[in-house]
């Protein structure tokens, strides 16, 4: 397969110090780290650089990549950050591991279909085998946090979110957060997603029988990062599944989600009827052994419940919860993901894989929400949490889907209250379906809203939706549009620090340090691309108003004459109006600067 | 002046009957009339032609540009719909009115700067004189409604929400509603602006001293009016502002806003200490024998509240609100808006001009928001909203601006009650400060919410807010995310008929009919092109399966499957689940279709 940059991917170059963004331009951040209490715990963060020599401190989610100093090669993968945490708690173990087998790509020897589309794929990094618990004892975040310990992984989220480490703790231990971080996952920067939390979000790649490759995908994910998705889900589903998901987590520095039973399908050439327990059960052992950090499971689809979507508008939107659905009626039978959830909780506590159950019942139109069907699964999620919860297993629980706004309030709230405050991940919800092509928008208004009101991590949604695959300008406009729905409700829950970054802006905005605003921008690059089409002149950069209201008429040019002749304070300004009325007639009243040229 | 095409600009030929759209195919609905009491009483709607037979009626805003029966011609103007109507009040008469003057179009005998920039561009059409209401008696809708009379206009509107007319006349007598209609703008087809109403979105046109042509507006306005844009403001700024204005009037087919201090402020060559009342006063009279439909006017910045601006982040970013203000320190007077207001009052009601009362303290970042200012500038507001009722004027109020979203609710709360619940027109508002270039978004999120809470209209904001003029482009993003907003919330409103649209829509997804789904979308062009990417063969455009999951695992294929299996209803399933099981698994438990090719 071949890398457009073996030593960096391009989707990340961009963002890293003092190399040309896509605009052309040197952007003013660089990386930089801030140490904990030891020397191998350091953690990223982007350093913007204002131009009146104060600087702003972001959260950073881009990975190594961003890194001139760090030597980074696709090829190798990234660098095993948390190994020796891992190794140092003494409580797993590396053993030979379940043999990778070619229908794991979706090569039969009864129908081959042309095989691994390109068998140079194989991940070439260097050799290395599966870890689990010893003797498959839990070795999760959450048995940690129960036990009292706090991980070298919490006080890395604890400098993350600027909180005490004991803080994290407390909320792990209270199944209020979770900490997705498989031991076969040492690649990750560790991420907490709880609603004490800022809001996170996450980006969905994966290649589909009908388009994308390899390489497409590692590209996507990396360029996600750059963006900021918190997390990357893998949800291929055509041939290399194995091999694509190898090279994703080899250099993924978020945690990766996958929905094992896609895989499982393949395994069974799509036919949902003969899908079996030992199958997946043997599905999730190959996705676990290989560092997937959550995996979605749609236990909740029972039996009983189908009949529920038989009147619905668009019935069952959720693949796996209809392949689940069709398996369950095919045999009539009650699901084997809830018949065998307890020995699942067993294997996914040996290799701290996070559940996320999913929520095959969701709407999936504006008709259909908070219908029966989908608050039955719901309440079925909530005993499966309290079971998973007896096995140390960390969960999230994942939310809708098509809601109108009125009804989305009622969805947090009683998702919160059957399900213990566990962790909500949201898809969207969409607040309307008349607009295809820009559901991202759609999706955006219902994200920000469920996310002031709880949701811990928000599912991005591209322009694609309903019509195709995303390709990496759908990836990056998917996850600025859920950057921007989570800071939203960041400011809204009144997390501290929050705000900062938005009075860092208008600072910026009032003064005309235009550089500085495009800096502090979610994309930086598009907004300078879309002042520089109405004012490229470099004068522009600097000049005291801009192409809106032009050199005249502008209002914060006016608001600073006015501090500057009236005084900065309200008192003075007061005290002093009337007098210096006259003055200001004298200064000649300006109202605008001439234009800069 | 050229226009591209005389006939019909091309920004509305696309979306003309079987014309070719943007992605060069032709679209499967037609503009329609529905009749009401009288012959010369049609309300144009859009008729989408669904495959199964079956037609949906949109509610369309486009104007006769994309009726091929209608010959238009911008050189011409539009017909003058309501020009019977009015004359048949017999309450208005035709005057001389006042001479068009240079520098109505900024032009100065003292300082030309190259006078008007295409003398050829002065509007061609049929020579027409004002009219106002005998002897300044008021002709306001309000007027009317209050006296019980129920005008063509009333009825036009009511056809148009499916509403009784009563409703209509008396939402406008209560003043809950507005109908802006100049009696010098025949050409409009009537639109209603209130919360027990469809919410509607206004889209900001405009050329500045910086760029943009006349042509370029003209355009605009009618692409932003095929986009769905209920009304269109002409913020124009630089030269030409008089006849740029009279195209845009003479074409528009929605009512027009201005904000006649922009002009008045170039009468003085942006020196806001040289504004007069009576400068002020000849602009707004020169506006209204144009036939402006509603006019901002920011009578609320009083010189007390300066002031409070002087410890904001973002000082005043109100154009309005600024100007003002430098005029009212420059002389440390009271503003001459509300110091005259009563006289104003007296000149709109004589042409029916409804007040847009401007929030020209508005916060203009998330630090600012719900400020002392901009509340107390609200209750000023109040109270002019009270004066202009006692003379019969209608009368919105307009809100901000940059608010975090859990200080949303208390604006649109406070802005009822202390307005007598008139009609909420707010920009946004817009929830973050940290995406410049998508500011669209940002927006969009607050505005979908204060709709829903009761807003009557909102202002579009492009994703050049912050950052330059608007192009066409940027014009179609901004009315389509809007429009997206305010179907949400006539959603979470409950507005009667309003989820047919999205019922219709997941209809369609439900039954793979892509071509319907295409022509019921917001932006059918831009739906089609994202599905054609990646399954562009016409088969696919009836595939039982899209190109995210490929002919496997499509999950409403297998609802559909479940559904014809198990029988239609709940009850059938639920009888006929285990014995039918056997059956389905005979059928072959097909999950899925193979791909069509």
């Amino acid at each position: 397969m071949t890398i457009k940059d073996a030593r960096t991917p391009a989707s990340a170059q961009s963002a890293a110090q003092e190399t040309p963004t896509e605009a052309g331009k040197s952007i003013g951040w660089h990386k930089a780290y801030v140490e904990g209490s030891r020397p191998d715990l350091r953690v990223p963060v982007r350093q913007v650089h204002l131009t009146n020599g104060r600087s702003v401190t972001l959260y950073d989610t881009s990975g190594p990549y961003t890194d001139p100093l760090v030597d980074t090669d696709v090829r190798r993968g990234l660098p095993p950050l948390r190994e020796n945490w891992i190794i140092a708690r003494g409580d797993t173990e590396e053993y030979a591991g379940r043999p990778v087998r070619p229908e794991d790509d979706g090569i039969k020897h009864t129908a081959p279909r042309g095989g691994l589309r390109n068998l140079d794929a194989v991940f070439p990094g260097r050799p290395r085998q599966p870890r689990r618990g010893r003797g498959g004892a839990p070795v999760t975040q959450l048995a940690y946090a129960r036990r009292g310990e706090i991980t070298p992984e919490m006080e890395y989220v604890a400098v993350r979110e600027n909180v005490s480490p004991e803080v994290v703790r407390e909320e792990i231990a209270a199944g209020r957060a979770v900490l997705p971080a498989n031991v076969n996952h040492p690649e990750i920067e560790p991420v907490i997603i709880g609603k004490r939390f800022l809001v996170k979000v996450n980006a969905n790649i994966g290649n589909s029988a009908v388009t994308s490759s390899i390489e497409e995908e590692v590209e996507k994910m990396t360029w996600a990062t750059r963006w900021g998705a918190d997390t990357v889900m893998d949800l291929s589903t055509g041939r290399n599944i194995h091999t694509t998901r190898e090279w994703v987590l080899r250099n993924s520095p978020v945690p990766i989600g996958t929905v094992p039973l896609y895989q499982a399908l393949e395994k069974v050439d799509g036919k949902a009827e003969e899908l079996t327990w030992e199958i997946y059960k043997d599905t999730v052992i190959e996705q676990a052994e290989q560092g997937v950090d959550y995996m979605t499971v749609h236990a909740g689809v029972r039996l009983p419940f189908v009949p529920l979507t038989a009147n619905r508008k668009t019935g069952i939107v959720s693949r796996g919860g209809s392949i689940m659905a069709a398996w369950c009626l095919a045999h009539h039978k009650e699901s084997f993901l809830y018949e065998h959830f307890e020995e699942l909780c067993e294997i996914l506590a040996a290799y701290d894989v996070t559940y996320s159950l999913g929520d095959g019942l969701r709407p999936g139109s504006i008709a259909d929400a908070n219908d029966e069907a989908q608050f039955a699964e719901l309440r079925t999620l909530g005993e499966l949490n309290t079971i998973a919860k007896r096995f140390h297993v960390q969960t999230m629980i994942e939310g809708p889907g098509h809601v109108p706004m009125h009804k989305i309030k009622e969805n947090i709230d009683l998702q919160q209250e059957i399900c213990d405050e566990a962790p909500f991940y949201t898809l969207g919800p969409l607040t309307t379906d008349i607009a295809p092509a820009y559901d991202h928008i759609t999706s955006g208004i219902g994200a920000a809203m469920i996310a002031w009101w709880g949701t811990a991590m928000l599912c991005y949604v591209t322009p694609k939706e309903h019509l195709g695959l995303p390709d990496r300008d759908d990836v990056k406009t998917g996850v600025i549009t859920y950057k921007i729905a989570a800071h939203a409700a960041d400011l809204a829950k009144g997390h501290p620090g929050a705000q900062e970054w938005d009075d860092a802006l208008s600072d910026a905005r009032f003064e005309f340090r235009w550089e500085d605003q495009f800096n502090l921008a979610l994309d930086p690059d598009t907004a300078r691309a879309f002042h520089d089409e109405t004012l490229p002149a470099e004068p522009a950069k600097t000049a005291h108003f801009c192409s809106m209201c032009g050199p005249k008429f502008c209002s914060m040019k006016i608001s600073q004459d006015i501090r500057r002749e009236h005084g900065g304070t309200r008192g003075e300004i007061e005290a002093g109006m009337a007098q210096k009325s006259k003055e200001f007639a004298e200064a000649g009243n300006r109202v605008y600067l001439p234009i800069a040229d």
